[in-house]
């Protein structure tokens, strides 16, 4: 049954046929009205940050990258979408030899983005640029989600380290797997789960569960046992029975028959319910009393970034936080709502932007083939705007650079000594990868030193202050020009 | 570097490494006591029901079996964890040997389930029924959060069809994949992945984005392509741009010039913004009065449970919902909270039962290895209360049964013309497959049989009846017992 244990499939998986059955349906309809070569422009953006937090952080697009190397259509695939009697034979034909050859900007990993501007820019024949749309969005919306999550989490701990724990109540395996991977992009400095451990490079650590506890005939044989297998990292958790006057006498007893006699040092107690600030102080205290002013202390129950700061607040004395089902779920707000919308398409060499309108406001897109920068002051070398260009204007470093409100357009604001920073890079070239994805720590590392240039105002958990994404002079033309012509739609 | 596509890869991931680390630390520690082959007995089981209803839907035995059939750590697993310098030599051996050889009982995918009782039992080498937890977790905690909420979006739609939407806002690809699979056993008549369908032979169904209508020149030119395409099969997407004033004349312009002279009948057009309720009202006179009064209305946009009542309530004329995001990550409430718990040991061939113990009541656990049973009216023939017995008793159904609330013992209820079904099946037999899952259309059809057996009161989507899951007077007893042993504790 299961014949490829030795073949490392973990990376390698074609998902290909993991996209909405409309894509199929319209891809055929382009082929059968033969408009499938034609050039089409698609963004991909949000329109909220969750939780009313002040940015996001990018995340997924190493599994993007692998999705688009694997494009491939099987024969088992096409017998499938045979036995729909929905698709021609030509369009069967066209899957069998699909090959993928769009062009495909992407902003880095871990960058912090926000509302409104693209973070991924797809040009290429529509029939391919729109088939692969599910993918995008699955991709990039779950794990922008968790590393957002992660860092508003890891903005609460202050510098304390946070354990991602989350496996077992995520929703999947990739939902684990890739939830992992975006929780250290967030900020995340290790995870329980193994599996991402092995995949990026991403430190695991675990200790002890309370059936461990409950197997042996008393908490101190228990303790006694896993101190002898762990002398050099021990960790305990001292929860199982009642904190203070069990688990914390017996972990003590322990370090002191067990592990001094050896000449180490204990690393941390855990605790995994109760009164954690309560709690954490009294563990201090005894921990203190007893000589163990080194050890940690750890805790782990049902956090997020408000428990978080409220136990900090509230004078706890603990060292590292494990979060579990709040980070990988992002459970107060499950949903990241990235989309991807037709920008423009080409026609006679020449390149048409489209605007999807709304009745919604908020709704109505950014047309056209675009650029994306981030502009820096240059003496704080704080970020204090992004601007959407067209895609071949050029911003001049040396003159002042006006910004306004696209929504309000009399709010505005001159910024003369600046810099400017291209935010997207392009990872595609007729289909050829042309960018190569940093290790999981290295996009953790970047995405910290990026979070650092933006205001302490933006970082903030509730009510942060909204960072400016602007459009310059000529995009905001654009959009009215192309507003006007649908408005008899609005009668 | 896409060396497998012609392999079915889909059902055949080996997921043996996705597993929180503490089991890892633990089953060295096992191994290094000499207390691997201890037989231990661990439940999974959940204690609340998401969103306050009044069941859950059992689902993700199917994959559960998969990960269990397919355990096995390759050379490059045993390499890995070597570089961790934690684990033993003879533990690292041992892995690469590993085999499973534990009894597994599960209830059925599809079965309306109920907080504390045992939903999967498993009795093996502690080293082995512990390991499993992580996956054990993450499968059912997974699959049973989104058939549950699922069954309650199609209650909801009362016997409306309810097509799963939610691929692009999953959270990670198996998400989407697995959480069409729960979606269906949970009700959902079709989904839009792909994948799913392919796998799982559960109708995929779709049909335009609106980027298809934005493509041609005009909203008529793009329906016209579409019908001439799909003349069998005509659904039309009719909110691009004004739903009553274009979307709605464009449509029935193409059904009259395109369809009509074939003979053909169009299907149904798709509202997928705007206010449903009133859209739909407005759409429904203007289709009948067009002829069309077989078109059917199918809507999407957000939709929800509670928002789908709400529509009908107000007289929407909606044959069929769309559900995304809400659905594919059960927005309102993300995480199942379900847990795996040691409940015994054996020791010289006896079991010894094992109790959790917590200061928060609600978190004891239920101890000893048991049986759970569904006890049904005669008369009525519906399901009165669950019942969890030691393993070896028996319930005589010609004898009168007493039931009584394990927490206010004091409530009681003598119940007559009964007959019980017991619940768990034997899925796994020393580590031998015993067990055949049906189909996921054979689920569905068994789940929505099963809850018919329910009162209405306990379907309700609010403040629903609380229904019964009592202990055997027997295990009752057990569980004071243990209860008294530990009362120390809480001195």
């Amino acid at each position: 049954m299961n014949t490829f244990t030795e073949f490392d499939v973990k990376n390698q998986r074609n998902l290909t046929m993991l996209v909405d059955f409309y894509e199929l349906t319209m891809a055929n309809g382009y082929l059968n009205k033969g408009v499938q070569d034609t050039i089409a422009y698609f963004d991909m953006f949000f329109r909220r940050i969750p939780d009313g937090g002040g940015y996001c952080i990018m995340a997924g697009v190493e599994q993007l990258i692998e999705y688009l190397s694997n494009l491939k259509f099987t024969k088992n695939d096409i017998d499938y979408l045979r036995s729909k009697n929905l698709f021609s034979d030509d369009f069967l034909e066209y899957l069998l030899n699909f090959k993928f050859t769009c062009d495909v900007w992407a902003i880095p990993e871990g960058s912090p983005v926000f509302p409104n501007e693209p973070l991924i820019t797809v040009r290429g024949p529509i029939m391919q640029a729109q088939f692969i749309e599910t993918m995008v969005l699955l991709t990039v919306n779950h794990q922008t989600l968790i590393a957002t999550k992660s860092a508003r989490i890891c903005e609460a701990a202050k510098g304390r380290a946070v354990m991602e724990f989350g496996s077992r109540r995520a929703q999947g395996y990739d939902g684990a797997i890739y939830g992992a991977r975006a929780a250290v992009i967030g900020g995340c400095s290790s995870t329980a789960c193994t599996i991402a451990d092995e995949m990026f490079n991403i430190p695991a650590i675990g200790t002890m569960a309370h059936s461990w506890v409950q197997l042996f005939d008393s908490e101190y044989d228990a303790f006694k046992a896993w101190a002898e297998t762990y002398s050099d990292n021990t960790v305990l958790l001292v929860d199982t029975y009642n904190v203070l006057k069990s688990g914390i006498p017996n972990a003590i007893k322990v370090f002191n028959e067990v592990l001094k006699p050896l000449g180490k040092r204990p690393k941390a107690v855990r605790i995994d319910s109760g009164d954690i600030t309560y709690l954490s102080k009294e563990v201090r205290k005894l921990l203190d009393e007893a000589g163990y002013e080194d050890v940690k202390i750890t805790v782990s129950n049902s956090l997020d970034e408000f428990i978080i700061r409220g136990v900090l607040e509230n004078g706890a004395k603990i060292d590292s936080f494990g979060v579990g089902e709040r980070l990988i779920t992002a459970r107060s707000e499950p949903v990241f709502g990235g989309v991807y919308k037709l920008v423009a398409i080409e026609k006679d060499n020449k390149i048409i932007p489209k605007i999807k309108i709304s009745e919604n406001v908020e709704k109505i897109t950014n047309p056209a083939f675009k650029k994306l920068y981030r502009i820096y002051d240059k003496g704080s070398k704080k970020a204090v705007a992004d601007l959407i260009t067209l895609h071949d204007e050029v911003i001049n470093e040396s003159s002042a650079l006006e910004l306004f409100d696209p929504n309000y357009t009399w709010k505005r604001k001159k910024i003369k000594e600046f810099y400017c920073k291209e935010l997207m890079v392009k990872i595609f070239d007729n289909g050829n990868l042309i960018y190569k994805s940093p290790s999981v720590m290295d996009i953790r590392e970047y995405s910290l030193e990026e979070r650092n240039k933006l205001w302490p105002e933006v970082l903030r958990l509730e009510n942060p202050h909204a960072y400016y994404v602007d459009l310059s002079h000529k995009l905001w033309e654009l959009k009215e020009a192309l507003l006007h012509e649908y408005s008899s739609v609005f009668e």
